[in-house]
């Protein structure tokens, strides 16, 4: 029985052509930033990835390798601490870095909602003293950015700070060794009502009545106020504050972060909700996450698709604040602030996206297909022509396909072409050739031409329109 | 101590830069030649890799995955075998499939020589029935268009047919039972003399005296007769074959290999050479191996490089047909013929082309640097205006640098620009900015020059030439 191990895929190249256009995309805006590329291992000294104070509960799920008489080694659970690693060694102190690789968990895979044991990250972070907010804002636009391109639907991005919701935590009278539980489970938050919430808090996590009532008024201050904006509802929650000073920092920064999207012009598309509570430990202020508001694409006989939980992708994108971590596992101190995109997620949007809108897969890039066509013992004179032809073609960028078999089915090229999106073929037939012609062919069309040998070059590229 | 495992490496910018760069020139003729791309997960079932029929020795190299409740796993040693499952899975009979990533091997790791134990591979691959010759000579020349690109010094496709050596042995009565252990030796002969791998047969392999002899003759054809045509050679070979069927059948093959490759003008730079006989024991059909023959990069300073065994770096590129490995694997028949691509080898030609040329590092692609420069109290407002011209900028494709420090010190940002090669600084200064001027500074120049703020995108794109 041949099979790949629970938890991973192959990427066939309709899908795999489709996952390296969001790289192209993402990484596209990367560099339009300034940031560079970096890579670092596949795994990682096990020392350095099974601590508990970074990963908390989810350390159990990293992969170890074997002993086999050397290291003892694990695959990278993230690309966060493999950089924050990096950082350590090299010292380095005004460094912008993006990576997109896979990363592993031992998690419960779900092929239905995009959730694998291997999956790819394409990750964006700053390592450096900014001025307040400012690669802080510059991270939201990247994301912005890159959703826009995308076009997979309508988003925003939601985004918190973490010192505000600790002052939320205090003015509430939450016990403070209790800070930790109580936002896991305010993070449940876009998969479970406030009542359930608030029910787990008091009856699971002994949290008094009182403190979660009032946590109550902060955490569904956005819920409440759908529409309001997201400068009046932070004055809205300073007005709760009470002079905790947690809360007053944290307003403080996060009003400067919206002067500076709303300056960037994309303040429309950026929520704060002052239940945004992301789960890894690490973070230190401002908290992002992006998710897709609407979906616009229906199919194209009108159906609409069952809906389902595999609707519900959560968010397709997030990050934040860190300022700690490095200094925690290297020792050197220095603040960072970043973001993962969900590749694998927003994969698999576009995926149903391109089969609403009813485009079919592709499974190449050939723009021509060349077709060698003579009598089974002429063939081999035509081998060479046809190979130059293509050629010919390869050097002004054309990407060509042939077929090698050894009995050819015209018809059945033909179907294949049709269906891969090929849009020329180009026919180099026995007498054809006998007289330096070639018949080039519409696909789509279903359309043949014949042209002189010397033009097919001019000729192709006139039909594509390049 | 931080540290990354034995025999792997961190890619830092100026290293990562370059390599994308050589994976961007492997899959564009990859693509150019009608190839898809695919992805296999960096695990496969341990029963898939550890069998001794296609790795034989190498097998104890495999790195193997802890068991941890699930399956048993183990990295992939290399993409040839993971490519025969997805083509069993799938039932493939008529596909190119090109793939870049990593494999592993648990090897002796030896930085200077380039040997890894994580390393990248560059594969192309075409599984289907082919005309006599065609496929083989297709990665033939896509390795030669591959190596012309990429420029880093003279090289040749050495290459020999599987059936061809074994006709040679039977001929000279080398014990049927003897081929694999006595290709494995003449396997070395691009590192060791030809009198010491002939002591070796007799020596420690007991093969007979007379059998030896023999088999000098035809393996020292090509040393003895450099510059000898490979059509003239293949005949040579061919009037020492006592009419041994499989030398026969080889000769015929190869004729038709030349018939294509000097057709398509790349003749001049393939070598038929009777001694090659790469390790792995699944090919059985043309085998192949690129070579660098003449390093033409010197120092500057004209000083030539300390020669050392760092110099030697062996095959760039190698491959063959391997007809029955997706038979054996999944019971599936195709046959397949491909070549992989030594990433590493190649990249670190590249560093040292690059180093003799003078060519410094790049750590960025980073177009204009927009530095905003106030008095500390005015910073604040010119962080919007600076956001907008980076963004706009951007909207055309272009990279855009800005530092967020705390503080900026203009002096050693001019220096950071001049060392990371950026071409252009736009400076927003308080005062100019009131007035609507910007300055634009030619970084290798050192020049200034004032001009209009509305005029920025379009001076920008002239200084850059675009």
């Amino acid at each position: 029985m041949m099979k790949v191990p629970k938890g991973t895929r192959d990427y066939k190249p309709e899908e795999e052509i489709v996952r390296q256009e969001v790289i192209s995309i993402a990484v596209k805006h990367f560099k339009a930033n300034g940031a560079s590329p970096i890579a670092t291992p596949v795994f990682e000294m096990r020392s350095l990835l099974q601590r508990n104070d970074q990963y908390g509960e989810e350390t159990k799920l990293i992969y170890n390798l074997e002993d086999q008489g050397g290291e003892e080694l694990s695959l990278r659970y993230d690309q966060t601490v493999p950089f924050a690693r990096f950082l350590g060694m090299n010292r380095l102190s005004d460094f912008k870095r993006y990576q997109v690789a896979t990363v592993y968990r031992r998690d419960q895979p779900s092929a239905a909602k995009g959730r694998y044991r291997e999956f790819y990250q394409a990750d964006y972070d700053f390592a450096g003293q900014s001025r307040l907010m400012l690669a802080d804002s510059e991270c939201m636009k990247i994301m912005d950015d890159i959703f826009r391109e995308l076009n997979i639907g309508e988003f925003t991005n939601k985004f918190n700070h973490k010192v505000l919701l600790t002052g939320i935590l205090e003015v509430c009278k939450v016990p403070a060794d209790k800070f930790k539980t109580v936002c896991s489970s305010i993070d449940k938050l876009d998969k479970q009502p406030l009542a359930e919430v608030c029910a787990e808090l008091v009856k699971v996590k002994n949290i008094p009545e009182e403190a979660v009532d009032s946590l109550k008024g902060f955490i569904s201050l956005r819920t409440d106020n759908p529409e309001m904006p997201n400068g009046e509802l932070l004055e809205a929650l300073l007005a709760k504050a009470e002079g905790n000073e947690n809360i007053i920092k944290g307003v403080e920064e996060l009003r400067r972060l919206l002067k500076y999207c709303e300056g960037c012009h994309f303040g429309s598309r950026i929520t704060f909700d002052p239940s945004l509570a992301r789960g890894l430990d690490y973070y230190t202020g401002v908290i992002y996450e992006t998710v897709i508001t609407r979906w616009p694409f229906e199919a194209k006989d009108g159906k609409k698709k069952k809906s389902s939980k595999d609707d519900n992708v959560g968010s397709v994108a997030a990050g934040g604040r860190y300022d700690g971590l490095v200094k925690s596992i290297s020792g050197y101190d220095v603040p960072c602030v970043g973001f993962s995109l969900g590749i694998e997620r927003i994969f698999r949007l576009i995926e149903r996206r391109n089969e609403a809108l009813g485009i079919p897969p592709r499974r190449s890039d050939v723009d021509v297909f060349i077709i060698a066509s003579a009598s089974p013992d002429k063939l081999e004179d035509l081998e060479v022509p046809q190979m130059l032809l293509r050629y010919e073609l390869q050097k002004v960028g054309l990407n060509t396909g042939y077929s090698c078999k050894p009995k050819l089915n015209i018809v059945r090229l033909f179907d294949r072409c049709e269906k891969d999106g090929v849009p020329l073929i180009v026919i180099l037939g026995e007498e054809e050739y006998s007289r330096k012609m070639v018949k080039i062919r519409d696909v789509k069309a279903r359309q043949d031409e014949e042209i002189a040998l010397d033009d097919v070059l001019k000729k192709v590229l006139e039909r594509l329109g390049r």
